[in-house]
């Protein structure tokens, strides 16, 4: 699967949503050019996340938009999302392959060399690294939260792979991230948060294609 | 699948097993009659639970005894269990019954009759009902925290399906929950906690053949 196309990548959150609904900011997103979809909403149930699965997968699939689903692969299968997301403590990527085929988009969180070689080696789409900046997402301990660009360049190069930069990227901070060799950026608050979705997505975008 | 034979089913969790390996509890329980185990493992992650499910697919295997995951499907995929038992915020055991096939044991945590009849209306092989007693496993409100035999009886004469009492049972208080209906006893501390995992398995399933 080849994504090199991907640009803008929405990881949802709602309760990073200012109230808003996910289908909303979904559909936000995609009238501001998303690539992608990930239905993330750590802290949730799996029936609530399966219930939200399905009805993103209808507004995504009609607007042919990729939804992928954070770590389970089973969620992933019942909702007919297009993938899956694993972290390094998710069930390991060729169980993924295993269950949703050769079609199926593979993601896997990386934050050093060895580990991105491992996660393509395995066979991953694509890898998200971070967190870049530093993020509110996740309780990560002091010395990961915010490993800069640096991190990116090198797992960059010794990959084929796609690379997506992850956490605390915004408009105004992602330009170096491309530079440093991300085919893209994979982001939550600058969308979910944002006052105009749509417009926050088309700004990411933007900036994005130009530092291409 | 006919559970009626089914006894007592052992449900696993590191953390309340004094320190010994779940492999070593598994392997006693098995040399004390178990008739079923559950990988359960809350808190820990997915690639834990995997690890773990491996090794314990080839001590049950080799025993001839049903090895089931709760909650996911994908990790009872992953490990070639015989089953999967879903709680009410799982995903819905339609889906369970489509990944895994006819022939894959699926159980339901139920705590009403109209929860146990919608879950045999979907397909549920067998229910477990509780907490009986009261359990530490688990951080439930006040009210459900030991529901008594009662709802056992309510739910047993409601549906087809073995329903198995869970929740603070041991040898000593097991006898009411199966005149009260249940085919059996789903333990955790019963068996992981005792100084004799293997005696307390045989203690639990005498009193339990004993009272049917």
């Amino acid at each position: 699967m080849n994504l090199t196309g991907w640009r803008t990548y929405l990881v949802t959150q709602s309760d990073r949503s200012a109230g808003r609904d996910t289908e909303e900011i979904v559909e936000a997103a995609i009238d501001g050019g998303v690539d992608a979809v990930q239905l993330r909403e750590k802290g949730r149930s799996a029936r609530d996340r399966y219930e939200l699965g399905c009805r993103l997968r209808e507004v995504t699939a009609a607007a042919e938009v990729p939804l992928l689903v954070n770590d389970r692969i089973d969620l992933a299968a019942a909702i007919d999302a297009d993938g899956v997301h694993l972290g390094q403590s998710d069930l390991p990527i060729e169980i993924a392959r295993e269950r949703l085929g050769s079609d199926a988009i593979v993601g896997c969180s990386t934050s050093t060399v060895a580990e991105a070689e491992a996660a393509e080696a395995a066979g991953a789409d694509y890898l998200g690294v971070g967190a870049v900046y530093g993020t509110a997402s996740k309780d990560v301990p002091a010395e990961k939260n915010g490993i800069g660009t640096e991190p990116v360049a090198t797992i960059a190069d010794a990959v084929e792979i796609p690379v997506f930069g992850i956490g605390g990227i915004t408009a105004d901070n992602v330009r170096p991230v491309i530079e440093a060799g991300a085919t893209g950026a994979a982001v939550i608050s600058a969308i979910t948060a944002a006052d105009d979705p749509a417009a926050a997505t088309a700004a990411l975008d933007e900036v994005i294609a130009d530092a291409r």
